[in-house]
């Protein structure tokens, strides 16, 4: 006999949380759907040489990478990666701008946390072959949109841009430390203020220079709340100035979309580690839920094609991290049990099993999710089961029932019952 | 530059056909949903001890198999054998009998042949914790159900029962030759009855003992016209009865919910592969689409989870090999262009951007999937792109519909276009 268990690190659900889970999913994806988003799936397995082609040996460490025969082979990671491979591959077969959805797992060989698992859900969409504000907007509205359609009100993207990060670095002369600089500003939320300072003391910054950083990283609020601090530290030039027209671009159209600051505000804390972005980033928190921290983001990256292309073409996206997400939001629940049936049918006797299979089939067509108790058993024993598993409905069949065609309705939440024609029984139970 | 593209036999769909497969996909849940079948997933990955507990050399060789850390790992080929493992792993969290289905790809290191790759989809329910014919009847009917719901109207259940066919070859006196018999068997479907006889002389059977197996291996029809033709053959025992008894109630169930010999036939030269089946065993096929083969299959299976676990746990399932059926039925399309979107926003110039983010907010909360064109464009090729996506409508926002709160809907089909006001705009979208 062998141990039943899964690998370390690898998680799966019980029913009741599969089916809040897949709930979750069917959200998602309507919400992609419903801002004209198209699905497509890529293989869970790359060439290795291929996936890494840009990110070299930090992810492939992070990865599952294997050999089988002459091949080198490696489970996704992320979803963007797979995606630039793909548009590069069909590139001829696409109309561009490409605006897909994917929702699928990644795999990454982590220490497993509370939370964070090894193989985890990913759902992301992204534009590609345009560098406009409005794909930008574009995303943004959707996470948004996606994030109310959860029921998470209290969602809140924070906002920044690259190219306005590196004005700004510019503008304080520190541009040779530019990215020691944005990786430093990335662990800003994490580490606070006084450690931030320190670190970028370290590094070769003056004090001036540091103390400026820590202060822009710590830069909320409008549009108009950031244009006027940045001048009142004496910063512009133009990166500077292009960034902050474009985030003001952004704004109008996210408010036009009917986006308040509710929903997002520019805050120049936001970095985010990986260096393919190279404009727009941002994150998701929930204020009323902050310590989950980040359940999304995701930024424009107009380089990464490039990787895999002679042309480059730039693309923007975003990503929810629902695995993540799904544990924050979820209690333990006590009872794993769950069930998508709406009825379930009970014979008295295995005598009576062809009529319960006659009713059950009456009632489907009708659109009711159904099925028999699968095993002969007492009908207390097949009531405590349908009980066990949430099934507001038992249609109990008998030899009185068989005779007149007809069907007993037993409501498991108030007890009630009541015989009704086997013709009225689906309007009955639906009601 | 790193040359984009799949590992050999991998296998990923352009947007139109990927609409197609989820189209499908959505199906197949709602109807094993309908059946009272509760979803789950479990991880890609498991142990390598574990997953090949019960068939050792044969499928470890077919798997993807890695070793990361001290930990030997391998990719899941089929949904089932996860499937005992999860059941014995959460076998105190479960209300048995356990009905679940699993919509998730496998991986299998085989030769990539047309339509058949290295990962594919597998669409499998199965009933955990009972022997009952009523279970065995529940998967026949739900993957008949299933086939139905696909528009696959010609599809027919081969049916089969192990213990009959050990019977038939005990009552024959060869039960030393049972395994390679039934594996000889198996094959009947490709290799045809001359070929088979001269297999079972090969492995020492004699004339008599071959012909007659032959002769029943052909057998095909209702549960009376098999039973006449095996006492015909002079063929009885204990395992034959019980056999046919079996086969006998379980007809009679599937007759009950509405199913006819058109959805279901008894066939002797079903047998199955997999060396777990114990019991009833099906393959269904297309009979307006032969030469596609099997596209789904399953049995009993009374001994599997018992690698994992003390007691012993019966069970019984199928699976929908999704993936290859979809190959089969899909004919190559020209285009890979697809949009869930019904309208598609486009604004004469940017500065009407903002107005246009307007209105696709205002027609997506009515339930229409919209997006805006993501980008600066003359008309003409914006118009195209909605055309190549199949978008049936584009709203036009300009300078007067501004003005007034209009919008111009323009039907790409018909040519027809009409402004409206911007209240009205859903309303006529949806006529």
């Amino acid at each position: 006999m062998i141990n039943p268990r899964k690998p370390a690190g690898f998680h799966e659900f019980l029913p009741s949380e599969q089916l809040s889970f897949d709930a979750m999913v069917a959200v998602i994806k309507a919400s992609y759907e419903s801002h004209g988003y198209t699905p497509i799936e890529t293989p869970a397995l790359e060439l290795a040489e291929v996936l890494h082609a840009k990110e070299g040996g930090e992810t492939a460490k992070q990865g599952y990478q294997f050999t089988k025969g002459d091949t080198k082979l490696a489970l996704r990671f992320d979803l963007t990666v797979p995606l630039a491979r793909y548009v590069a591959e069909h590139y001829h077969d696409l109309a561009l701008p490409f605006r897909r959805y994917q929702i699928q797992n990644v795999w990454r060989a982590e220490k497993p946390q509370a939370g964070r698992y090894r193989q985890f859900y990913q759902c992301d969409i992204d534009i590609i072959g345009t560098n406009s504000a409005t794909a930008d907007a574009d995303i943004l509205i959707t996470m948004n949109g996606t994030m109310q359609a959860l029921g998470l009100e209290k969602s809140l993207i924070r906002l920044n841009n690259r190219l306005l990060m590196s004005g700004i670095i510019i503008a304080l002369k520190a541009e040779k430390n530019n990215t020691e600089i944005l990786r430093l500003l990335d662990k800003m939320d994490s580490q606070g203020p006084t450690k931030l300072k320190k670190s970028l003391l370290d590094i070769g910054l003056d004090k001036k220079q540091a103390d400026t950083l820590v202060k822009v990283a710590g830069l909320k609020g409008s549009i108009g709340q950031i244009t006027k601090a940045l001048k009142s530290e004496d910063l512009y030039n133009t990166n500077i100035d292009e960034g902050l027209g474009r985030l003001r671009r952004i704004c109008e159209l996210l408010k036009a979309a009917g986006l308040s600051s509710k929903n997002y505000q520019i805050d120049l804390g936001i970095v985010r580690g990986l260096d393919y972005y190279t404009g727009m980033v941002y994150e998701i928190i929930l204020t009323d839920k902050k310590e989950i921290g980040s359940v999304g983001g995701g930024g424009r990256y107009d380089n990464l094609i490039g990787y895999y292309k002679k042309d480059n073409v730039p693309g923007v996206g975003g990503s929810i991290g629902l695995s993540r997400l799904f544990a924050a939001l979820s209690e333990e629940s006590k009872d794993g049990q769950g069930c998508p049936a709406d009825v379930m049918v009970t014979a008295l006797s295995s005598d009576l099993l062809p009529y319960a299979f006659k009713v059950a089939a009456t009632l489907r067509v009708t659109g009711i999710n159904v099925f028999i108790y699968p095993k002969d058993g007492k009908i207390a024993k097949q009531l405590s089961y349908a009980d066990k598993l949430g099934i507001p409905l038992v249609a109990v069949c008998g030899e009185e029932e068989e005779k007149k065609t007809k069907v007993t309705i037993k409501n498991l939440e108030t007890g009630e019952q009541e015989t009704v024609s086997l013709k009225q029984a689906a309007k009955f139970c639906k009601s």
